[in-house]
């Protein structure tokens, strides 16, 4: 056999700390409260959060021990393999090294389940009986279904519900595990049931979910939320991800030149990204690092450096963060995992400070590389993972053009088995790349709160 | 950290031969011409199979080398992990020792690409353009389809087509991989036609694609006809299955008393147990072996031993095999994979040999140790591979119940992530048990082919 095309480590090799980029940065910019304009304090998200999240939340310290019963549920699918894709490479002709890190290979077949089951052992821990959260193409939902599932929580999860009348499969699966899963806007939450006042067929987003959860969470005293993304807790939790891919590529007698991730939220981007950047701030180590997101949705691309919501509702503090406003409404396109108006605070810190690019892409030219991984690499990646592809593929056609031996890696986030009409409709030529209506943009912009920090 | 739950192997340890069950047993009862009603030899298979793996059909070689470029091709998921079922042990309070070997992470999802690769490699060796072939659910058309595009094979699925109309995101994983796609019964075959000649709305039937599949191989020079289950070469290539669940069991310091796999062809049956059956054939290595099966499609434990067709349209030769008829059609239920009316030879014999045990389970209590099984060890099974996750159940609550420290080992051969309405049936409460016809059976039975060897 020729060299490998796996790279496996031992369960012994699961890292036993989260890395904080937080640690190597200057400090952001405060979380504010949106009543007073000043900065929150820990007491502030008490009512959504355990006091162990909202520390690791506003922690400075470079390394967070991993809890042993997180690490015991981590080795069901971690470390995660490392691959070439020396058929890709050959398909394009490239001299390019292009290797993928494969988080698609956990239970619930993404990242997500690396934060999920984190937060529901935190939360156990500080006696929390129940989780609530949002889900829009499920891949979290599901993700927290399983976590909460493990270690005796109830979930509940309030599911956008134009996802949860088209995607009955991903909300089996969440039930599967024992989760509770409601279409939202739900007649159970004051926002749910304003929101169906004004429309009562309204199609749900992510920001009128997010409210709805959040409400349920702050008025129970056993209840708390849960979110998958954005938050600098569910970014520190995804650290395994790089540096895992650290060891990895060590094992293959290689380093990236460059490092490539999508970006909705930001989680799985940070993930991959954050263990190399903090290589790069602290060993001068350089690398190039790019983050993907949908031209229809760009906000780091097109967005505002500003304080915005996090929901639609206005219920979250306000985050200094790439934003289209939290009113923006992107067109209709298949990663629904990439489907939010912001960004994770630290991902758009690290854009403000040039630590990392960003780019945007249509979605058929996303699908169009996915197929063509696929039929090289044999895995059907998630449509928001496509993105990743895409760009994976785009550097490797650079290289060949430009006849450098680049060395590429990328976080290959999940599979698209719950996705599977996305490719029917790509394949099919039904799929259209929409641009995000620029007017809708700039009144959605207008409208970000005014903050006297500013 | 306790100890290790998963067991994976290097690269390196992908086994270099598969191990031919016939080597270690008394030889089978001949295949016969259905015409003549002699033994057949390989002139008469060779428009559909390439001699390599006509060659491989009948040697009683115990050992034969897996070629370079499919062992290449394994490397994308093989070695497969084994893993300790620790959560499940927990949950069940058993004594017993549950381990898996798990085949769902293969890119089709189930052990089926094993022979896949295999199949495809050997046929382009030999010039063949195109394959044909059926599926039902269509693990093994997705399975083919990832296989044949790797080696820029041309693939036609005829698939059944109730299971066309009901499972679109299979049939879309298919032509992701490159393969064409059609309803069976279909217009495109002599086979075809006569059944639609009969009834326009024909569901179709495993037996019917068959024919059309078979039909269409041995009407061109360059195209050549693929089975996914019960041939001898197709149960030889899955064989990598048991030999690295032997080395893996070794790394865990254990040894099955029981193994366990589900049998609908018999081919993830045979790929698990036919490596220990040799060790017990030759080492006098002590184990059980038990092929479980639907209740509903009962051929081990209700069928006749006898000569019979592999198809509906009687083009193939006569197999003796245990049978339920190939007229005999099952009630309704979500394994799809288990609806066939025969089983492989080579299974049938272990049978007959008094090697193997068989059980038949309904599959209400299938799915309700799949979702026991889900929400301990994370992975969703495949309605198929959960009669294997019964038979562990009961195992492992036996020996509770007798304070025995039994090791039990199964076959996990697929998720179900493509097979969730089957789960939204089953906790929707919606699942029937339902057993098969006694006199539909009887009648079956009565139709069997006269042959004067038997």
């Amino acid at each position: 056999m020729g060299e490998r095309v796996k790279y496996e480590l031992g369960e012994d090799r699961i890292p036993r700390v989260w890395y904080n980029i937080a640690a190597d940065l200057p400090p952001p910019p405060p979380v504010l409260h949106p009543g007073t304009g000043k900065p929150i304090g820990p007491d502030d998200l008490a009512p959504l959060f355990p006091m162990a999240l909202i520390a690791q939340e506003v922690s400075t310290e470079r390394e967070i021990e991993i809890p042993d019963p997180v690490r015991e549920i981590y080795r069901m699918w971690r470390p995660t393999p490392l691959y070439r894709a020396r058929r890709l490479e050959q398909a394009l002709g490239t001299p390019a090294r292009i290797f993928y890190k494969y988080e698609g290979v956990s239970p619930a077949g993404s990242h997500k389940p690396n934060t999920a089951v984190a937060q529901a052992f935190y939360n156990k821990q500080e006696g929390v009986k129940k989780l609530t959260t949002e889900t829009g193409a499920g891949q979290w939902g599901s993700s927290l279904a399983f976590a909460g599932g493990l270690f005796g929580l109830e979930v509940k999860v309030y599911m956008v519900r134009v996802s949860y009348n088209q995607k009955p499969y991903r909300r089996a699966l969440m039930e599967t595990y024992g989760a509770t899963c409601v279409a939202s806007p739900s007649n159970e939450t004051n926002s749910g049931r304003a929101i169906l006042a004004q429309d009562p067929n309204s199609p749900g987003s992510l920001g009128i979910a997010i409210s709805e959860a959040v409400e349920v969470a702050a008025q129970s005293g056993d209840t708390k939320y849960s979110l998958g993304s954005v938050l600098n807790h569910v970014l520190l939790h995804q650290t395994v991800i790089g540096q895992e891919a650290i060891e990895q590529m060590e094992a293959a007698d290689a380093y990236p030149d460059v490092v490539i991730g999508c970006a909705g939220g930001g989680s799985n981007f940070g993930g991959i990204a954050f263990p190399f950047l903090g290589k790069k701030l602290r060993e001068k180590r350089d690398v190039r690092v790019i983050a993907v997101e949908p031209a229809a949705c760009p906000s780091l691309t097109r967005g505002r450096y500003a304080f915005d919501f996090g929901d639609t509702g206005h219920l979250t503090p306000l985050v200094k963060m790439h934003t289209l406003g939290s009113t923006f409404i992107p067109p209709g396109f298949h990663a629904g995992g990439l489907r939010y108006h912001g960004m994770s605070a630290l991902v758009s810190h690290c854009k403000e400070l040039g630590l990392i690019e960003a780019r945007a892409y249509h979605q058929n030219p996303c699908f169009e590389a996915g197929v063509l991984f696929a039929r090289n690499e044999g895995i059907v990646p998630a449509p928001e993972s496509n993105h990743a592809v895409k760009a994976a593929v785009d550097e490797a056609v650079k290289a060949r053009e430009e006849g450098k031996a680049t060395t590429i890696l990328f976080n290959l986030s999940g599979h698209g088995h719950f996705d599977m009409q996305a490719y029917i409709d790509y394949l099919g030529g039904k799929l259209v790349d929409q641009d995000y209506d620029a007017k809708a943009l700039e009144a959605s912009l207008a409208q970000l709160p005014k903050v006297a920090a500013e």
